[in-house]
C-alpha cells in the first residue's frame, strides 16, 4: 500500500492527485485531525508527530510513505530517512524541481504556513538547484482555517487572499508555489488575485508525478504495492468537517475509521 | 496553587481576570499549544485532553482547577467531577448565571467554537436557570485563528465579525455571551458590530468572580492556596505567537516552560 499522512484534511488533495496518476493502487491515508494544525507548532513537536504517524501507517502495511503535509515535509525529512529503511516522499522537492524547470524568469513566490515559511526550506532547495533563483515567501496562517470553514468563495476570503499575496505581486513573481496542501482548494481565487501570467505550482500534483516516475524506475518496489483499487482512511478524530471536505476534494463519500495515536 | 488550563492562548484572559480579582494568589497555567485548537475536535478527544491536562496541573501542586476553555468546559465537566475530588471550575455556568441576572429581556446570544455551540450547553444551562430565556447561538470558527494571527483591528476581521454576528442582530438579542476565551480580545469590534445596547458577558470575568466568592465561602480551601504572587506558565509547545499574545493580554513578558504531555 501507499501510505499517506497529513496534519488533517489538506492531504486529501495529494490523495486525489495520486489516484489520478496511479489509478488502481491501494492507498492508506492517515489524517491527524486530533492534533491539527501543524503549521503553528515547533519543529520538534511536528517531527514527533510525523514519526508516530509513519509508525501507524507501517503497522497497517504501508510500503512507501508520502508526507502530504508541507509543514512535516519542511522539518521531518532528515529524521524520517534516518529512521526508516523504505522510500519516503515529501511534497517540497517535487514542487521545487518543477518550479525551476518551468519558471523562465526565476522570480519565485512561496506561500505556506508559518512553520513552513520559517523553516526556509523552499528557498534553500530552490537556490540549491539554481543559485540564480529569486525567492520571496509569505506565511498565510488564515488560509487553512478559511478552507476548513468551507469559505472557498466568500468576499472575506478574497480580501484576505489579496492582502497576503500583495507583497508577492509587488515583487513581480512569475511562479507561485502553493506550499500547503490546503491551498489548491483556493486556487481559483489565488489565480485571480496574483494574475494570470503567474504560473501556479501545485505541490500535490508535483509529488504524484514524482512517485509515478519513481515506481517506473524501481519495478521491484512497485511490485510490493497492491493494485486492487482499495483505499482506507484513518483519522485521529472524526469530525463532520473532515467528511464534508473529503466530499468536496475527492468528489465522493469515504468511510472514516478513528484511531488513537 | 490555582491551576488553570486552556487549549492554548485564550485562557490567558482568564488568568488576567483571576489576577485582578485575587491579587497575590499563586497560579499555575498550562496551555496545550501542541494540540490546539480544541474547538473543532470531538467530545471524546477533548475529554481525554482535559483529564491529561488536569493530571499535569495536580502533579505540579494545583489545589483547585479552572478549565479556562469553553470547549473543554462544554464537554468534560461531568467526567472531571467524576474523577477528581477537588474543586473544579468551568467557564460556562458563571457566564450563564451572570447573563440571567443582568438580562432584562432574556434574549441571549451565544458565540463560540463549533464544538461549544454544537454541545448546546449554554442553551441547556440558560433554560435550566430560566425556562423563559430565548437563546440564539452562532459558531464563529474563524475568530480564534484571527486572534492568534494578531489581526485584532484589521478590516477583514471587522467584516468577518459582522458576518458572524448578523443572525444575532436580526434576532434583536439584548445580551451576548462571549463563549470562548479568545473572544475578549475582539471585544471592541464585537461591541461595535452588535450595537451598544447589547450587554456583553465576558466568561473570563464571570468565572474569576465565581472563584473569589467560592474562596470567601470556603476558607478551609482558601487556606491551602499559596499567596506569594507566584505564577508559572507551562505549554506543550513553545511558539513565538504565544509569547506575543501573552504580552498583549497580560501586559508583561512571561517565562514559558515546555512540557510534553
Amino acid at each position: 500500500m501507499i501510505g499517506i499522512f497529513d496534519s488533517g484534511i489538506g492531504g486529501l488533495t495529494v490523495v486525489k492527485s495520486i489516484v489520478e496518476q496511479l489509478p488502481g493502487y491501494d492507498i492508506i491515508y492517515f489524517g491527524d485531525t486530533a492534533r491539527t494544525p501543524y503549521g503553528n507548532k515547533s519543529p520538534e513537536t511536528v517531527i514527533n508527530y510525523a514519526l508516530e504517524n509513519t509508525d501507524f501507517l507501517l503497522s497497517k502495511g504501508a510500503k512507501i510513505i508520502v508526507m502530504a503535509c508541507n509543514t512535516a515535509s519542511s522539518v521531518a525529512m532528515e529524521r524520517m530517512t534516518g529512521k526508516y529503511d523504505i522510500p519516503i516522499f515529501e511534497v517540497i522537492t517535487p514542487a521545487v524541481e518543477l518550479s525551476i524547470k518551468t519558471s523562465d524568469k526565476l522570480r519565485i513566490g512561496i506561500i505556506g504556513t508559518r512553520a513552513t515559511v520559517k523553516s526556509g526550506i523552499y528557498e534553500k532547495k530552490l537556490k540549491g538547484v539554481n543559485p540564480g533563483a529569486r525567492v520571496y515567501s509569505v506565511a498565510c496562517p488564515l488560509f487553512v482555517p478559511l478552507v476548513e470553514e468551507g469559505w472557498l468563495k466568500k468576499p472575506e476570503t478574497r480580501m484576505i487572499v489579496k492582502k497576503y499575496l500583495h507583497p508577492l505581486k509587488v515583487r513581480q513573481i512569475n511562479t507561485l508555489i502553493l506550499g500547503c496542501t490546503h491551498y489548491p482548494l483556493l486556487k481559483n481565487i489565488i489565480r485571480h488575485k496574483i494574475g494570470k501570467r503567474v504560473k501556479i505550482i501545485d505541490s500535490s500534483i508535483a509529488v504524484a508525478e514524482k512517485i509515478k516516475d519513481f515506481l517506473t524506475n524501481y519495478p521491484e518496489i512497485d511490485k510490493k504495492l497492491g493494485k486492487n483499487g482499495k483505499s482506507e482512511f484513518f483519522v485521529s478524530d472524526v469530525t463532520e468537517q473532515f467528511e464534508k471536505t473529503a466530499r468536496t476534494v475527492l468528489g465522493k463519500n469515504i468511510f472514516l475509521e478513528q484511531t488513537r495515536i
